[in-house]
């Protein structure tokens, strides 16, 4: 079987930027994932914070990103990883067909758990991931917060500044710190349902109709994929080179840790091709 | 004094990325640095893995990372610090002017080369980081400038008219610009003496006595710039957060270690604004 150098699993920012960065250091690279790029990415609908892009679309980034990997000469292996062995001198993936690399790069991003009916066929069409990242398509406007964990609070506080009005459901038990201009409601969602100009939250409770339903979660782990490799929570355990506990094995992007932001993981996925490069040519020198 | 909640020193793409970052937030802000950006990045021919941005030379990707934060509305304040001191629950910015900020985000990127033998030790005792800052000091006397890029021709140009003797030795290639009065001398500069009144830089080539001897560098050494701060050689010791072991301080770019890579200083960046807000809240919070 072929063996790639460096295989990178998923192709949102982080894996993108590994994969660019393996290949400008010619390393025998496999990039697995969606051809279609990072869902969640491309329906983003505004981003200001991708330095050097600013108030880029989602479908706009991702259309550069894929643009500069096609630059490159990278292809996408559409296919999806859902084991990773550690076998000692290399690795096998398993997905629709084996794959065997020397050094493997988790880029897939962390798994949200499971999906409001409704929530993905609207997500970008008034349904949102990130409070930071669409508050400004909100200003004055009404918006339903559903909060997996409490560190959305400062999520929903900072859509609280811009919005015009902001209720948040937290899906956690607990005290709930926010301004008393956002209205905290003890409920239960079933469904995100739109109709032409509003979205709707259906609760046990009632209905909730605003401009914006932000799903605020806390991620579930994808530790699963790697047996042995250690996690925090959600996140691969690394170190500042992107390194997990498993050598060879490098993390980066939202899998890698908060703040899930796409700067970040572009940044990360530099970080952990280099490291990967840096381990090849330690084991090189080593034999 | 007015008070900022974050304070970033650096307008690489490293500081340019938490300002960005930090105004997204709405944090008051103070980015301090050049107002024509990193020159280092400015002097990139060509840039691969800038993800988005293939094939991109450096002065074009400096030209849209300054459209970027000037979409927004965010200034630069030219100044240059050469202190920053940790007072409790602010710190305290030295530069030609004083600030005060709640949390200061490092960005300066690394020094070039080893400090001078002595350069240390006699800072602050003749030996100056800042002829803007510090010229008035040397009114009618003799100085000699190591400027270790062009743009410290124009510190060189300033002190020439207080001081009453420069002499200006440049650290690299290329012409030098500087009025007639300013001796420019092309030598290899290896250590700085003090006597009682003195200092006297060292070169392979001869031995300058001076009243002042001024090191114009693009950063300063970290551990320099902030007394307490935890380094490892040139960098930062920061964790994931890239956050010091200062409470409130936090590093991002090269200063907060290897690899040397734009987008990693970006993303870094975003990291750094992202905690120095959650640490904000925290203290909020904690009141």
């Amino acid at each position: 079987m072929e063996r790639y150098e460096i295989a990178v699993i998923g192709t949102g920012p982080a894996g993108l930027s590994a994969a660019v960065t393996a290949a400008l250091r010619h390393k025998k690279l496999l990039l697995l994932g969606q051809k279609d790029l990072s869902a969640k990415l491309s329906r983003a609908e505004r981003i200001d914070n991708y330095l050097g892009l600013p108030g880029i679309s989602g479908a706009d980034l991702a259309g550069k990103m894929a643009a500069h990997i096609a630059s490159m000469g990278i292809e996408i292996t559409e296919d999806r990883i859902t084991q990773v062995y550690a076998m000692g001198d290399y690795f096998a993936l398993q997905g629709r067909e084996m794959y065997e690399a020397e050094t493997v790069i988790l880029a897939g991003g962390v798994v949200q758990g499971k999906l409001l009916p409704g929530e993905e066929a609207l997500l970008g069409q008034g349904v949102s991931y990130c409070a930071t990242c669409d508050a400004a398509l909100y200003r004055g406007k009404d918006t339903v917060v559903v909060g997996y964990s409490p560190r959305e609070e400062e999520e929903a506080a900072f859509l609280a500044e811009v919005a015009g009005k902001v209720t948040y459901i937290p899906m956690y038990d607990g005290e709930v710190r926010l301004d008393p201009k956002v209205n905290v409601l003890r409920e239960h969602p079933v469904e995100i349902r739109g109709t032409l100009k509003k979205r709707v939250l259906v609760t046990k409770e009632g209905e909730h109709e605003a401009d914006g339903v932000f799903i605020l979660r806390d991620a579930v782990s994808a530790g699963q994929l790697v047996p042995g490799l250690e996690t925090d929570g959600p996140h691969v355990k690394v170190d500042l080179s992107m390194a997990s506990n498993l050598p060879g094995l490098f993390a980066c992007g939202d899998l890698a840790g908060r703040p899930y932001q796409y700067i970040k993981a572009a940044g990360q996925g530099n970080i952990a091709a280099l490291s990967a490069v840096g381990y090849l040519a330690d084991r090189k020198a080593a034999r």
